[in-house]
């Protein structure tokens, strides 16, 4: 949108000037002037495979290149084990946390269903395994354009019965930001309705609940959410290839919780255009009895404001939430 | 703002277009498309104190309307208790929930500061003490323009002693929305630093917690909310009458938690103009080590949607929470 002009002073959205908050740290200012990830303003079209394979290796490399000059912060040696169909790897923390032996986290990578995998998946399980101290499994899954739903679903489900076939299931948990806190969701209620135990505790950033692009913040949040801009949902409808986006295998603000689902922790932000999918699986899981818990924080947008002192409150409270439920606070 | 156009549809913000939300139930959506209170347009002259009382005299007269129509659902009688200056009702619930003897809610009504009082506050308690079958105390303080800051807080302070005098400190929750929920908030992290025990709960909903109107939420929610429309704050600077806003005495957002504050529930919608008041003390209260609670309901704007099922889920969470911490669940 041409009518968007953002500065260190706040952000045009067409005639309303939203002046840039004093409320939050300097340098989440900063990123608000100058995200250091949006998406690129115009999607392929759905059936430009190479368009899509292009688009995401773009944003690969520039998620690729920050995470890689963190990762000396976060020592840790890994391991590869082949799946069916995809790689799960094993990021084992040089610092693993007293009495953290036997715990795990299964992370799977966010990325709107399209980007995030590879190298990329393989860093955000060192990253996360150093950030709590555990040994941390992490997914590449299958995407679109080559794997369309539901390839994704079902590499998501091997990976959750792999870790709880090696681990109690009370030392598990599970962690995912937006389309994999969306994988996440839908993998925990799949395996609980095959049978499977549930894993002892959820972390939910900026899910993605309704692929369908109901919620309000769709709307009331456009543009206002400088990572995501207006969020036009080609690549999720790239990922559905036609399904309906009302499966709660696609859209898990559908799916049932009252058999069971592990106690979830959610985290998203004000300015996140995924905000309503947020609070309305929040709402879901408490109407079903679900011991969820929400936070949102100031003027966040979709995902994090990498590097300030936001980002770390946030995963904060997320590590904290994992260790507890871990039984190692 | 004339360039505010809402139907069934949505609504538009100048050239924004923003859909009626079909998230939410069909009674919440007549309540955005016809909202049965919102402020009126244009608030009186600061100096203007026969405007401020016919402006507040007309809201109440809506407020009294509505809540008289209801007031049969939550039958129980009435004692009235005069304090230094203001007035404390005690409303007792015909129904007393099994185990509840002893066991009390004091009710600080919310009304920007400036409405709320009076008949609308002894019918606030009456329902309250109904939904939660506990005794409830609701405060009617002085207000702006004859009483500005700090006599709200003076009241409100008198108020919570008057009930801690009478009731075990661990039987005690308090409740308050938009200004209540700021005038509890300071209640008691002021008489706790007067020594006074703190109480066992607070239900702080859609609370006014930085009355320098600086959070994005007054920006980012302006005119979306249909309750509060632009917010433009005047009778908050009514309210305060010259004093630093920066004051935790009016702005809690403020104040210092790590000395303890009790546990407490904060509720808000994703569209409310105070979001972000409540988001932020939500962190506030969280870095302090205080255990609090977070809910947020998708598309509703600050207060309640009257008489919409969200509005009675979110009473749920609230009642739920006040019972759990007076030992009742």
């Amino acid at each position: 949108m041409a009518r968007i002009r953002s500065n260190d002073e706040g952000m045009w959205l067409g005639e309303r000037f939203i002046p840039m908050p004093r409320t939050i740290s300097a340098e989440a200012q900063a990123f608000l002037a100058n995200p250091m990830f949006h998406s690129p303003s115009a999607s392929p079209a759905l059936d430009d495979a190479a368009g899509w394979k292009a688009y995401a290796a773009g944003i690969d490399a520039a998620m690729i290149a920050a995470m890689k000059a963190n990762v000396h912060r976060t020592p840790g040696t890994l391991r590869e084990h082949r799946l069916a169909h995809g790689t799960l790897f094993e990021a084992i923390p040089d610092a693993l946390r007293p009495g953290g032996e036997g715990r795990a986290v299964l992370n799977i990578h966010g990325g709107a269903f399209v980007c995030g995998g590879g190298e990329a998946a393989a860093l955000a399980g060192l990253q996360l395994a150093g950030r709590t101290g555990l040994k941390c499994y992490s997914l590449d899954y299958r995407m679109p354009p080559d794997h369309p739903f539901p390839a994704a679903v079902e590499d998501s489900c091997e990976a959750l019965r792999f870790v709880l076939a090696r681990h109690d299931p009370a030392h598990v948990a599970l962690y995912g930001g937006s389309a994999g806190a969306n994988l996440v969701t839908v993998a925990v209620w799949m395996s609980r309705d095959a049978g499977l135990p549930l894993p002892a505790a959820c972390v939910l950033h900026s899910p993605g609940s309704d692929l369908s692009g109901s919620g309000d913040s769709q709307h009331a949040n456009a543009d206002l959410d400088v990572v995501l801009g207006g969020g036009d949902g080609a690549a999720l409808r790239l990922y559905a290839g036609g399904h309906d986006l009302a499966d709660p295998r696609l859209s898990p603000i559908h799916a049932d919780y009252t058999p069971g689902f592990p106690p979830t922790i959610l985290t998203t932000g004000t300015r996140d255009l995924l905000l309503s999918d947020t609070v309305r699986l929040h709402r879901k899981l408490r109407g079903a009895g679900v011991s969820a818990e929400l936070h949102v924080w100031e003027a966040m947008c979709h995902g994090l404001a990498h590097d300030a002192p936001e980002a770390r409150e946030v995963l904060g409270e997320q590590v904290a939430f994992i260790h507890r439920h871990l039984g190692l606070d």
